[in-house]
């Protein structure tokens, strides 16, 4: 029994708004009993907004711990006033209030990172003890508030923190990967990144082999690298905002059914029609990519007659961080093609 | 064997750029042997456009004709180039190509409308016969072109000419509802214009009256009408972009169950968050408005740690214009709040 699970209460001055679209959030303590409280080693800043800081900061350390702290004190949370984003955070369980849905399951002292943005966590930051400008990081003692509908996961001790951290940033995508992909399936994953590589990961694992499976880049680059994984069957360097060349490179490669499923993991804007004309008649596509446009992907499904299903990639999806951690704990080849990228 | 069914010979100068982003087609004669000839009789203007060039023409009639004449000329279709949309045509069927898909079901002579966008429709107009001011509307003699994936309904003689288009140029979204309300459901559809209206009656159908249907909508009048459909089992008033008050309203309605299928047809931006909220976890939200932003949706179902399957609206559903015309033509009540809006 919860009562405020989305932390209402936490919210200065304006009621009825959500923490995240709030201007201020109130991060005093004591907890109450359904939130949990976090003692905070480090803050790993979202990428746009520590880019932010760090150009209006003229790329000084210094002048950048003073923006964070300034944010921080001023809005009870880490929320890029310009950017509107936050990160996520690392630290140690301190308390757990009893009606808290991770009381009995988590115990104070366990290393967790939140998985909800640090743009609705209630956060005091006492001291400042470093900033790694090349990570986006900075190391801290203070603490963090975590409410009832606030998602987290264990920091694993086998791996490379930094690797965790990097894996857990995207773990809703393979895991919603696993929710569609089935034996047979011809499954194209669009963006060979971090996120497209986990995605093609479980979809080879949830094909089990059985099926086709296609890795689609525009740099060759990134599809060779991509290859070493393993888990693809092709490579297409195609041009995901050219439609039409997608379309006919996927028409060829499985010799003209199409896709049972395509995964959109682009980084960059324009890539819904060749999404949508990858996918054939009664299939289903997935939208990661936060530069998806809605129109887009709705007017242009309708303009080419195309019955798909469409689906916004929920960030969240049950069981999301211990599936991603588990493919990278069983995959060598996975760690090795993080590491390279991210380490 | 259709050889080119989204029209890429049509479009003039830019290889591999399907009809909607392209500057201009080529409306010429003959018609290729998987195209569909159109005698066209009238043009219904999107909305948005016919207000943009309405109004930059001080509303003179005269002026918007000869605006709209000067787009087909110079684009070969009927895309504002300011608003990037069109709208729909009615028309008889003077000529169909061996190769299309209509071929054998249609005959020439059948009046038609065509359900994809005149944005990447190729059309000439010959003479412009009159403007209805009123219903965005201009009737002409001309003609145009409809690919093999261009999807188009019969125009039944049984109902007002009027009421079938206004409810054609939503029916896609009754038709995804049809696909996923079961009997026993909980469903709310937030938005009490036509589309919701439609929505809320193939909702009725489907649960066959058992299971729980609400409407949510700011306006105590357009609820009050809706109501008068008989579909609803509750009529909710409520401000889709404050989610806490939505989530509240919905939490009460349902004895703290929520629902199982939300489906959004608001017309106003922000609505995301109430949506995701008054889903339950597992649940299903469709999102119809074209206001909805992609990111708003997918961060905040994570942000909220809300498991919830969400899909963005296909305009096109194999079927969806005959369901539609079908639950206008059982439902007298649906033809009456139809006639009462927008005839």
């Amino acid at each position: 029994m919860t009562s405020d699970p989305y932390g209402l209460a936490r919210v200065v001055g304006e009621p009825g708004v959500l923490p995240q679209r709030a201007a201020r959030l109130d991060p005093s303590l004591p907890i109450r009993s359904d939130e949990m409280l976090i003692d905070v080693e480090s803050l790993n800043v979202d990428a746009a907004s520590f880019r932010q800081i760090r150009e209006s900061c003229g790329g000084h350390p210094e002048a950048v711990v003073e923006r964070i702290q300034e944010i921080v004190r001023s809005r009870g949370k880490l929320q890029n006033p310009v950017t509107g984003s936050g990160g996520m955070l690392l630290g140690k369980v301190r308390e757990i209030g009893p009606s808290h849905p991770a009381h009995g399951n988590l115990k104070p002292g366990e290393r967790i990172a939140t998985l909800v943005s640090l743009s609705l966590t209630p956060l005091v930051i006492d001291e400042v003890r470093g900033v790694r400008m090349d990570v986006d990081r900075i190391d801290i003692r203070g603490h963090a508030i975590l409410f009832a509908s606030g998602i987290w996961s264990r920091v694993p001790d086998d791996m490379p923190e930094t690797l965790v951290l990097s894996a857990l940033d995207v773990c809703g995508a393979p895991a919603l990967v696993a929710r569609y992909a089935q034996p047979g399936m011809r499954i194209a994953v669009l963006g060979a990144g971090k996120s497209g590589a986990l995605c093609l990961a479980q979809a080879h694992r949830s094909t089990g082999g059985k099926g086709q499976l296609l890795a689609l880049d525009i740099s060759e680059k990134a599809l060779a690298t991509l290859a070493e994984l393993g888990v693809s069957d092709l490579s297409l360097r195609v041009d995901a905002t050219r439609p039409v060349e997608v379309l006919e490179a996927v028409k060829k490669a499985t010799g003209g059914a199409l896709c049972d499923l395509v995964v959109n993991c682009a980084t960059v804007a324009g890539t819904e029609m060749a999404t949508v004309l990858a996918t054939r008649d009664g299939g289903t596509a997935i939208f990661f990519s936060m530069a998806t446009s809605f129109t887009a992907a709705a007017l242009g499904a309708e303009g080419v007659g195309k019955d798909v299903t469409m689906l916004m990639g929920n960030g969240y999806v049950p069981g999301h961080a211990d599936l991603t951690l588990d493919l990278l704990r069983t995959d060598a080849r996975l760690r090795v093609f993080f590491a390279g990228r991210y380490l």
